[in-house]
């Protein structure tokens, strides 16, 4: 096997990475970045006896007698599948299964270590929304929950929508809802800094993919007063023409203005900015927007608007990037989430238990710390996924 | 949940554990057997930049060039697949996908323990071949290697066959392979003890299913001088009426004397019987056999003839059991054969790297060792998957 080109390999990417070098990324998944282990003994014949035959058929009969048994005898109820068919990893787009399964085992990772829970990741060779539901209905005794992952929209809404419908276990898809259970906490928080109430805030979403269109529905969960969404050809209205899916969807239940045109059209008179496409967002748009003005510019790795320029016209400003304040990180919701829901047995992840995840992330910035520079806690505050979980067990008792 | 009565679930099995109450086992089966953890530090922002984004991403976009690079930058290409619909579960049958994983979770905890292989249990709630092999080429990038286990006869055939055909990666059902190589490994060595050449050796093996068609297959590779085959229905020969599929096929390459009639009519004049199903046999039949006769009673937990009453007409006596001499135990076969194919890229498992291992098996037992009471090592000697590995991989480079 040929070592890669670090020369080659290196690209815009590398440069948020301060100090770090392709050959030590490279040398790093030497290997994968995943191991299985067992949790019990197996050092001697009477160790062999209890973990496998023959003392192993004792439970698997009781198993077959009593299949509730499955969930406390078996790895799988607490084991999250982190699902990709390789459609839209991170940047890179339809880059296929196999150039996925680095991304889905530094996800699989976090689990581990975030949310203590196994996983593992499965990636597959088919885009096909019928063959991917069909795959994960066999395996169902397998896992215990699904993060569908880095799966191109619109499939993404129908993939989920059908897998939620066929399984009877929690299944999310991260890259909409982790994006906006955060984005909401981050907001919240802002919201209480510029004194503002999230039923009088008109919010601008740039970028109308899985992030976009999962933001728009928390927000207008959480009563924010208007969301108006714009994609690549601009404000999504009901007078649009062309409009398709999910989209002509959102027409209907956003923009109540109606407005048509650009972003700067959008930008006039809004009170927040979400930025979740990687469309560039000249600075001076931002200039319409209200007094104390909330930017969220999310694109990875450039944002929408560079937050030096934005902090022109903005009060708050955040990122996905943890080399600027602010870091929206789906790491501070998914591994909280899906701890919670397997905690509390649930079969759905609601738009409830993501509220009060959001709340609680929220909440982990107390009033002394709450600044502009400050509206989310850190990715590696240890205490998010404990508190996410919480909460969201709690929003599932509630049920 | 409430916790299995230990009382209901006592059976005949759990007499084979001394000393092992049912409390213990299924204490120890709470939560599962497997973890999955994480090889790589993430307990800094610098960590999660190289174990996820945006670091990841330069490995995704190598992978994406250059396909070879998935094989040494992501754990798939060492993860066996445990793979089981549940049909054939130890001797328990047909008892369905869930309740068959904890045996599929030992099975995995045993290829990290013997074979320092990653190893995850993938149970399928169908038991369509079609299906099947669908399902595992759609994750064919997941994972590098398939174990299947505990699939019924006669489906287990063309399902492994039809698996080797699609997938581009070692498969093996453990259930025929796996015995098979250990039993020609504890036959090799009984031969020498009994002075015998394999060519002049007349072999019954009592069992059509798995066990007993792979253990035939593997004799006649290695040049046993003749197999005859008994089923439920008796001796299989050419004459017989009925016969379907696999089951013809060894009509014509076994039995050389056309021999009809029962198990005592198979064992006149035999050297070796092979006892691969639960049909008992009276001790008394085993009279026919040749001098320095050779018996593996391989039925679990209860063998097809008791050791001791096979004494009398046999010097050399194995079973499938812990607490006799000579246990034939998969455990020695499975995870060297899978680390060595897997050391050496190999595609396929052939003939010539199951000879191998059973070579290797055998040859761990030195001269001075060997005896009536000691022809195959110990399942817990360390040193077993090692040389086993070694010998699979050399045998792929000689192919």
């Amino acid at each position: 096997m040929n070592a890669p080109n670090p020369r080659q390999s290196t690209t815009n990417t590398a440069s948020v990475i301060e100090q770090i070098s392709s050959q030590e990324i490279f040398d790093s998944h030497l290997g994968g970045k995943l191991s299985v282990e067992c949790t019990i003994p197996l050092a001697s014949k009477r160790d062999m006896s209890i973990a496998y035959t023959p003392g192993v058929a004792e439970v698997s009969r009781a198993i077959n007698a009593q299949p509730e048994l499955a969930a406390s005898h078996t790895w799988a109820s607490r084991l999250v599948a982190v699902v990709s068919d390789g459609t839209a990893v991170l940047g890179l787009g339809d880059i296929g299964a196999a150039a996925s399964l680095p991304v889905m085992e530094g996800k699989s990772a976090l689990f581990r270590q975030f949310g203590g829970l196994n996983s593992i990741p499965l990636v597959l060779e088919t885009t096909d929304v019928d063959e991917i539901v069909e795959t994960l209905v066999r395996l169902r005794p397998s896992f215990g929950a699904v993060n569908l992952e880095d799966v191109s929209a619109p499939r993404c809404f129908e993939l989920e929508r059908r897998l939620i419908e066929a399984l009877d276990c929690p299944v999310m898809h991260d890259d909409q809802h982790g994006t906006a259970v955060v984005v909401l906490a981050a907001l919240m928080n802002a919201l209480t800094l510029t004194e503002r109430d999230i039923a009088d805030t008109r919010v601008v979403v740039s970028g109308a993919g899985a992030a976009g269109i999962a933001v728009t529905e928390i927000l207008l969960g959480a009563g924010a007063g208007d969301v108006i969404l714009v994609d690549s050809q601009g404000i999504i209205s009901r007078e649009r023409e062309g409009l398709t899916g999910v989209k002509r969807d959102y027409a209907e239940r956003t923009n109540r203005e109606a407005r048509i045109g650009g972003v700067e059209d959008a930008l006039r008179g809004a009170d927040v900015f979400v930025g979740v496409s990687s469309a560039r967002v000249p600075a001076e748009h931002l200039a319409g927007m209200n007094e104390r003005a909330i930017v969220f510019a999310l694109s990875n790795p450039t944002p929408e608007v560079s937050p030096e320029d934005a902090a022109r016209y903005a009060e708050v400003i955040a990122t996905g990037r943890s080399d600027f304040p602010n870091q929206i990180n789906n790491v501070l919701a998914f591994p909280g989430i899906f701890r919670g829901a397997l905690d509390a047995g649930a079969r759905r992840i609601t738009p409830a238990m993501k509220i009060a995840a959001a709340t609680a992330i929220a909440e982990l910035v107390s009033p002394e710390e709450l600044a502009a520079t400050f509206v989310v806690p850190s990715p590696l505050d240890p205490r998010v996924a404990q508190q996410v979980a919480l909460a969201v067990s709690r929003a599932v008792e509630e049920d």
